[in-house]
């Protein structure tokens, strides 16, 4: 059994999801949380001046979707052929989409554009890819995004609407399959377990 | 063999990197260009009402980082192993996040601060990795990014300095292992025979 490191910030973020992949296969791994003020120190030693990053056995791994997607090969979760993890790459894909919108209205340093930009993400753009992800689940059979059992899709999933559940509570009422989706996932054991016990992050 | 439909708009943008690797492993594909005018009649047939699709054999596949991946799976230059996956989807991430910055100053509306983003982009941005893509060469020996052979991340950073390459023709003199990279690549005579009849676009 390798030994892994997972190097990030102390927040959800970009990093969450490869914590939802180790917490789901039920593997160990040193979550190695980087305060903001050891930031400037730690990032030269990074491979791209980026975190996360990951270490097993003495390699090094960076970018949070490809990390992601190594772990779930190893841990068996990234789809069963290579059309399934076709699939969980392309909700993958979707995610990061959305996550680029999310970032926007997070950097966005002009206060009154930035409430515009969260009014507009709980408004427009969570329930345009919530709708998405509901049509992908009805279309197939609605426990799973890919196949019939979890993939790192679900989690990426999950993952990605954390924060948006988190600032609006409702956002999910209107798409039931996604609710039920979320209320699955979160609720198997292992994950179960994790967020009982999860830090409260902004992001 | 399997038939493949590609779909996407009439320029390289987001589609080029699976163009290319049709063309680098040799494979017959269709073509399908988009033109802008036909785009709203297209887009509610396509699943998340994004191009690129991929049509293969009747089920497809939407995002185009995922289509790249399953068609460098299919066609064996993917990565070896599940670690050289891992190295050529990192190298993807990056080659994404440069795509990110490109693209903010490409859909900037406000002129003087499209031509100041677009002055950062050549000066600053694309130098950045630059480096990093020279670093990575050469840690591996300068030939390839990952492992002994072309993998998808090699197409993966030609294709992303396809337009700053076409927008600042000195950009990679500092730069000798990508130069030599990109002769080589683009030097392979599938891809030379391809980028002779490319029809020129902005993007």
């Amino acid at each position: 059994m390798p030994s892994y490191k997972f190097q990030y910030f102390d927040v959800r973020g970009r990093g969450e999801l490869c914590r939802y992949v180790f917490v789901a296969a039920g593997k160990d791994f040193e979550d190695a949380r980087v305060v903001r003020e050891d930031w400037p120190s730690v990032k030269p030693s990074t491979p791209f001046g980026q975190m996360p990053v990951l270490e097993v056995d003495g390699k090094r791994l960076a970018q949070s979707q490809s990390i992601a997607r190594f772990l779930a090969r190893e841990f068996g979760i990234a789809g069963k052929d290579s059309w399934e993890q076709a699939l969980v790459d392309q909700y993958m894909g979707l995610v990061d989409d959305m996550f680029k919108e999310a970032v926007k209205a997070f950097f966005e340093s002009d206060e009154k554009k930035k409430a515009e930009l969260q009014k507009n993400l709980g408004e427009v753009v969570f329930p345009r890819f919530l709708g998405q992800f509901e049509t992908a689940l009805e279309n197939n059979g609605g426990k799973y995004l890919v196949g019939d059992s979890l993939t790192l899709a679900d989690l990426a999933v999950v993952d990605c609407f954390d924060t948006p559940v988190q600032n609006f509570p409702s956002i999910m009422d209107k798409f039931p399959k996604m609710k039920a989706h979320r209320e699955a996932i979160t609720g198997l054991p292992t994950i179960a377990e994790y967020l009982k016990n999860r830090k409260r992050t902004d992001i």
